[in-house]
């Protein structure tokens, strides 16, 4: 049960990847492969290929998660699972979600090779529409496995289009029926999507958690006058009252504790002329923090800085959740399993907390689950500039396949052949 | 030459512009009678047809400005002018403009009413082309006849179809022929189009000149990055910039003296999605005083700011001069008869300075200048909605009334005969 020092293979990592792209390849270097298309069904039949090729056993449930399993030795175990998804962004890299189902394939390709055999079977997943791009909500696929989501209503989405998400689950023929299984344990390679690993010349994100979100839709109501002949101390300036929550937003992220952060993306000026006071402005806050308290804290700071600002400002300011994540902490003996495969395979690593929901954050609701962060260019991500470095990208799928060993047991024969 | 004690009819003067209101009439009680359109021929034809009526001779000038004359006893004297303009804004309203036009025939009205014979002749003048929303610059006609800017390239101006100025005025047979004359005063009643007079329960504004106009185009370039993934200290944020650049613009505007404005009323977020941090913000400032040097020091100010937020938000900023109004200062004299004329009828009065350009801002660079404000309803203007009281129409009408023949000379028998 003790961890093991194996490497994957980084150039057929990295091959695979590479093939993987072609399939919704953009001219910038990106892919475009939207959830349930005949694109994304083109990937989906990639990966069942190239599982079945080494060996594996493919489920696919209703919401058309596709699982790949390997069986162990002890059939009454729960499976250690690890995956991510296929699908991307309109505008979508190489390397977002492509890379857990890819890294997880790498692990059973590579226990092949040295004729490796786990206690518990090991399934690599492909979870559905994951991006949200075309059909709402984000992470449905793990979302339905985890229970966060009922079955039917989520196959009763419908795009822009009209068309559901159970039409074109049956329309790339995915729609299933394998029913949900425990899971012993769930790990996730993904590429950081953000600039830490990066700025600190560190390979490996051991993820302890995800931060927790809510999300606000902010209408600021002023009154629209002449820039000219309206004196300062007359107008309800709506663009001043928001601009100063602009400013308090930042305050609030940069002054409470625990990996906070507070962002305004959207911001909308009405009439949005040059020479006229802005009379309304749309707007939205994203607070995230990766505990709850200090999460409702921020909340709650903010809701002070509108009350005055809309005295200050003399306009009415309205503030609508309309999305909130509870904080996610992953199980500490997977995490400890990533650090120590990490230390093992002499790479560089270092806790850090995603600031963005993976399938990884709903699995962690009915499995011990962690995640394994590597560095992207930039921290640049949902880009068809997206990029990564293959001895990272190797790196991390080693880890993987460390970490996952430790968690599934590795035959002791086997083990000592290695 | 001392100023009478006379008020105009304000049933024929609010018939008038009612008559004239429905020339370009819009569901909502506004008008659009845009710039040299058919329906702007309408306007002038019903106002030359009204001023013929009233016994008065017609020129009009290559750029379409019309000019009606009665005749003065003294033939050497430059005319006492007065007018506006009768185009408006694409939702325009009744008034704006178009009082000031009436509210001369009207003069010249109640002068034949009475009687009168005024010394110098006394001109109405309509201006062509004052919102400037079909053609570009605004305030063509003044423009042109203040020598501000040359007739040529003014006829070859294009509207978004490609017409030119030229063309059009050829279209409605408002070229003329005739040529600039000496102005021995310009007088231009307006309604405020801002909320000071009605705040503050005043008739009768004196209009002691217009603020100086500064606008600016600024470009902040930072970096997108994700929302969840990117720490504060990493971002490069341009929207918290651009936010904090508008809280700088009011200060400056609430802390410089000599009816300092200024405005940030046009602001564009890029790529303005919810969980991006902005990487680009285009935004325009708008800042006025009415005296020159303030209005550089309040620039030299904002310059500061932009250095010192390019530095904390990591972020660059190039703030580009796009307009330059140095201050008007109107004709002392002239101020004094409107403040006169309001005291003998027993008006309220108080000095203001217009935040707005007009086209007597032009006038004030060729003849002695002088303007009177009346209240509009909550300072609206620009808008369908846009409303007067009869009785401070008639008012502002009554003072110019006054301060023309202040400025015109009354003939002493006929004065008597008031």
């Amino acid at each position: 049960m003790s961890p093991v020092n194996l490497h994957i293979d980084a150039q057929r990592l990295w091959q695979s990847l590479m093939d993987l792209a072609q399939i919704g390849a953009t001219p910038k270097g990106g892919v475009k492969r939207i959830t349930l298309t005949d694109l994304d069904r083109q990937g989906r039949d990639q990966f069942v290929a190239w599982a079945k090729g080494a060996g594996m056993h493919i489920r696919t449930d209703a919401i058309g998660n596709i699982f790949a399993r390997r069986e162990g030795l002890d059939p009454q175990r729960a499976p250690v699972m690890t995956g991510s998804h296929l699908d991307t962004q309109p505008s979508g890299g190489k390397f977002d979600g492509a890379y857990g189902v890819m890294a997880g394939l790498e692990v059973v390709r590579r226990l092949n090779d040295l004729g490796l055999q786990t206690e518990a079977p090991i399934e690599v997943v492909a979870w559905t529409n994951e991006e949200g791009s075309r059909f709402v909500p984000t992470m449905m696929g793990s979302g339905v496995f985890s229970g966060v989501y009922q079955l039917e209503p989520m196959l009763q989405q419908k795009d822009i289009d009209g068309i559901s998400v159970g039409e074109a689950l049956q329309a790339i023929g995915y729609g299933g029926q394998a029913t949900t299984i425990a899971v012993g344990a769930y790990f996730e390679a993904h590429i950081e999507q953000g600039p830490v690993l990066e700025n600190t010349k560190t390979t490996i994100g051991a993820v302890t958690g995800a931060l927790g979100q809510r999300w606000f839709d902010v209408e600021i109501i002023g009154q629209d006058s002449h820039a000219g002949p309206t004196p300062m101390e007359l107008r309800k300036d709506a663009l001043l009252a928001a601009s100063r929550l602009v400013v308090e937003v930042n305050r609030v992220a940069c002054t409470f504790p625990d990996n906070a952060r507070a962002t305004v993306g959207h911001l909308r000026v009405t009439p949005n002329s040059r020479n006229v006071v802005p009379g309304r402005v749309d707007m939205t806050i994203d607070v995230r923090n990766a505990r709850d308290e200090t999460l409702s804290n921020m909340v709650e700071s903010l809701r002070d800085a509108v009350r005055e600002i809309e005295q200050a400002c003399r306009v009415q300011i309205s503030m609508n959740e309309v999305l909130y994540f509870p904080p996610s902490h992953f199980a500490p003996h997977l995490i400890d399993a990533v650090r120590g495969a990490a230390k093992q395979l002499g790479l560089s690593c270092r806790d850090i907390v995603s600031g963005a929901a993976h399938d990884a954050v709903y699995l962690a609701r009915v499995a011990p689950t962690a995640m394994i962060f590597v560095p992207c260019e930039g921290g640049l991500s949902h880009n068809e500039l997206e990029n990564a470095r293959p001895d990272e990208i190797a790196a991390g799928a080693s880890v993987l396949l460390n970490a996952m060993l430790a968690a599934a047991g590795v035959h002791a024969t086997a083990q000592a052949a290695a």
